[in-house]
């Protein structure tokens, strides 16, 4: 990939109003980052509005030269040492920002999360499975948050652990984490989507979340409170097809409650690190049982007239619908609906949710 | 029934080498108990024993006169007490005795049963659940026991209890517990398959452990070991048909673990009282549902030649098989079938396993 076109998809992916899902139709509809960033101007004209700030290749050149100071690179979504399992994941990051072993991600990988405020017993046990899980040639995923994470990353040094952070690369979240976040980069894995210098915001867990869900073959949950972010990246695992998995506990503890409802929806119920292979299949298949859903630039249909446009963008409400029932409704070509998805998200008109579902904004 | 047949069928059960099956099948060929007892000797002969210790009428006066004097009564299979579930449940004892309130088992049951050394947390919540489950109308049954089963006991106090204890009605096991099963007796209901000066030996357990399994339309199992005598009560609860709950704990907590392998075959995970209410089904209902399987006398087929009892014992090994299996090989109708089993057993050539499987001795 030439520098022009990293620096162009860079300039696409931090324009406001392009998500993920944006990003990656615009470079199947016209094949390359530079191309897309020619359309833009057009393409949010068509949705209703008349100027888009797109980032800047000053902005991007200087968050490249930011990145390589730190040690860091882009991993694209397409470039090979791009985890083949995030890329099959809706939404998946169009880059990571990334320090490390990137070759870990092409082992098999288990995520383990839960709780930051976890019990000994909890923590105990997430680093002695994360132990057992690295020694059987597994790498072991998770947030670096307090608590459950931390002890699963600390139980795997001995082998391999990646660890998907909410902030950029450069900060340190929990700050009594610094440390180990820093080994993790030199000696295993470091991952961030937010260019360096972002500060851990709240809405930016979720997003982490879905990564660590979408590294994964399964994830285990260890005490987890029914609202909490780890069952966000369980739902997301789920969303994705993958093994749910939750270690039981005690209904009088607050913490054990979201693992036992997990278990209660149908999550597999983890007591051993057997258990854990079980459920994610056998390892040496496993990682070829995975359907390829790669990612391919191609060009695709033409736009639509105003009419059209006005129909679907009709079709929508503050209630989110799949496209799936767009296309339908419509009775236009999916390839065209989406492009006009596309043009009304640019010109910030809808948001899209989880499971390709769109809303007015 | 009269006190004649009353003695009769008694006879019949304390006799060796009578189970509950074959009681059972003694009294649908027969017709009577008095019937059945007249043809004792000749089907031990067949079954090639040339003497049967039946048990004496002497005895069996004797042990009518101690239960009254313990204020207790029998409850025989067929009495309009005795529980409907239990008497749908495979080798359902063919005489209780009892005191207390027998109209408790009409009511929607459910068996709550554990560890002798659970937990302090694992005995609340056993406590809580028993009093949340009374209050709601249901019975909880349990064992006396230790642990689990003592609190499951004094939390249902204020509403429906029952107790099935290993030993006669007369001796109290653990002896801490003689204040607990008078109360029982007393305000609730106490149920003994043993006769009374019956101590509890250690394989009375597993055969008290099917009643209590019998009794209910759900058991739940509050920690336990993987190869404790509360996942007998449970594995015999799903033979039954009956729910079979479990409420999780911590894989590192070795009395959880029974309760997590449950739940990984199937379980349902129980937090509140409403996942076991959910679990058994609308309390108003559930009684009608379940299935009526009575007991009725009937005279069967006629017995086989010396050949065709040889043929079915031949088909018999140490391992084994299933009496349908039996049937199938040896081509001979069912009844027959079952009464050559019949012979053998009175003769002490065969042994019953449970699912209506055989072996020889």
């Amino acid at each position: 990939m030439t520098h022009a076109e990293r620096i162009a998809r860079l300039r696409l992916i931090r324009t406001p109003n392009i998500g993920p899902v944006s990003w990656r139709q615009l470079l199947q509809r016209f094949g390359s980052g530079e191309a897309a960033l020619d359309a833009l101007p057009d393409l949010a004209l068509r949705g209703g509005r008349a100027t888009l700030r797109i980032a800047s290749a000053e902005a991007a050149e200087c968050e490249c030269d930011r990145v390589a100071e730190l040690g860091a690179r882009y991993l694209f979504i397409d470039d090979a040492d791009y985890s083949p399992l995030l890329r099959a994941a809706e939404g998946a990051p169009p880059v990571l920002i990334v320090r490390g072993d990137s070759a870990m991600l092409a082992r098999p990988c288990v995520a383990i999360v839960g709780a930051r405020n976890a019990s000994a017993i909890a923590c105990r046990f997430a680093r002695q499975l994360a132990a057992d899980l690295a020694a059987r040639g597994v790498t072991v995923v998770s947030g670096l948050a307090r608590g459950v994470d931390t002890a699963a990353h600390v139980g795997a040094l001995g082998g391999a652990t990646a660890g998907v952070i909410a902030s950029g690369i450069d900060i340190a979240f929990p700050p009594e984490n610094a440390a180990l976040q820093e080994k993790l980069a030199s000696d295993h894995l470091l991952i961030a989507e937010q260019p360096p210098g972002t500060e851990p915001l709240a809405r930016h867990f979720p997003a982490r979340n879905r990564i660590i869900a979408g590294l994964a073959h399964g994830t285990v949950v260890i005490e987890a409170a029914p609202k909490s972010g780890s069952l966000i990246t369980a739902r997301r695992a789920g969303d994705y097809g993958r093994e749910v998995m939750a270690v039981p506990g005690s209904p009088l503890d607050p913490r054990a409650q979201g693992c036992n409802l997990l278990i209660r929806e149908g999550a597999t119920l983890i007591q051993t690190v057997d258990d854990v292979l079980e459920a994610v299949g056998p390892i040496d298949t496993r990682m070829a049982r995975e359907p390829r859903r790669d990612f391919v630039p191609a060009v695709a249909a033409e736009p639509m007239g105003d009419g059209d446009r006005d129909a679907v963008a009709g079709l929508l409400g503050p209630t989110p619908v799949a496209v799936d029932e767009l296309v339908r409704q419509s009775g236009r070509p999916a390839a065209a609906v989406q492009l006009v998805l596309l043009e009304l998200e640019l010109a910030g008109r809808i948001e899209r949710h989880a499971g390709a579902r769109i809303s007015l904004l």
